[in-house]
């Protein structure tokens, strides 16, 4: 059938695309195979960052089209320059896109449209842990609450397996929710 | 003393006020207690951006200069227009930009100087996971390499501790290696 030979695109998603990957990673496992990296520079107290240029991927490395910069500073109540988000807000971001990617991809894949994502974060941090103020405080992140609001021509339970298909595939909720191990080398420059 | 009035500027962090601050929390617990937040808006496929305008701490709210807006996207090979970084090298950013501000503002505060640092992170990623082809696999990243390049007047032992000053006090590092709860709650937009 000539319609099934056209690209299939729901959502901004080529979903006749996302099936042949799905098909060549099924017939060559080691093309799931990902390594993403960022090479990361101080410039002054609080303010560094990163660049973003290459990753390697189905046994190839690819080239960013421009390398691409992002930003960290602090507040100033946390004696930065308030010039960019910071390192926590960041991790908010990174959350907030894969879940939304992820629940957007999965939903295509699936046929279902979806008009309207909007969703907000926010996370709890006590800094007496990153001040060594108090052992029983942690220093990372407490709970991060999430709540997406969802426009779709679907029933409400629907609704609700459209968010499940984010947490469910998202890499980095499962990073952050089941955590990974970090290995870590310094040396001299 | 006239010299301690003054405020104490080390690697570009106000050392003085970061002792002001300690002092502050230890006499008034419930200023550490912050809340960082994000929103974020799906555009279309891929591509989504956050919004970070505000924080709560100290038991105020702060609103940052101008709202940071962050971008996502994914490269081509993951169906992407490749225009911004992708959500799992955002997390590397994240994690990235934490120790290292984690890294200086412990050394600061412990009077050692600090003249240059740069980092490499790397993040294992198996997109069987992703696409539900082997349950086995986890959707998130496998492992994350970092590797810092440090320049300092110290010694080797005291420069593999200044690392661990990151390691040990960043909020993010805590957050991935050791896992957030995150509750998510959906509705009908």
């Amino acid at each position: 059938m000539a319609t099934a030979q056209k690209p299939i695109t729901l959502n901004g998603v080529a979903v006749s695309e996302l099936f042949s990957t799905i098909d060549a990673v099924k017939a060559t496992p080691s093309i799931a195979k990902f390594k993403f990296r960022i090479r990361n520079q101080w410039e002054d107290g609080s303010r560094n960052h990163s660049t973003v240029t290459s990753l390697t991927g189905a046994n190839q490395e690819f080239s960013h089209p421009v390398p691409f910069r992002l930003e960290a500073d602090e507040p100033t109540i946390l004696l930065g320059k308030d010039m960019a988000a910071n390192p926590v807000e960041h991790l908010l971001h990174a959350l907030a896109s894969c879940l939304t990617t992820s629940m957007v991809y999965h939903a295509s894949a699936r046929g279902i449209q979806i008009n309207q994502i909007e969703s907000t974060f926010e996370g709890d941090l006590d800094l007496r842990g990153f001040l060594n103020l108090d052992p029983q405080i942690r220093k990372g992140y407490q709970g991060i609450r999430v709540n997406f609001r969802i426009s779709a021509d679907v029933s409400d339970d629907r609704l609700q397996e459209i968010v499940q298909l984010g947490t469910g595939h998202s890499p980095v909720y499962d990073s952050l929710t089941n955590g990974v191990p970090v290995s870590v080398t310094a040396e001299r420059l």
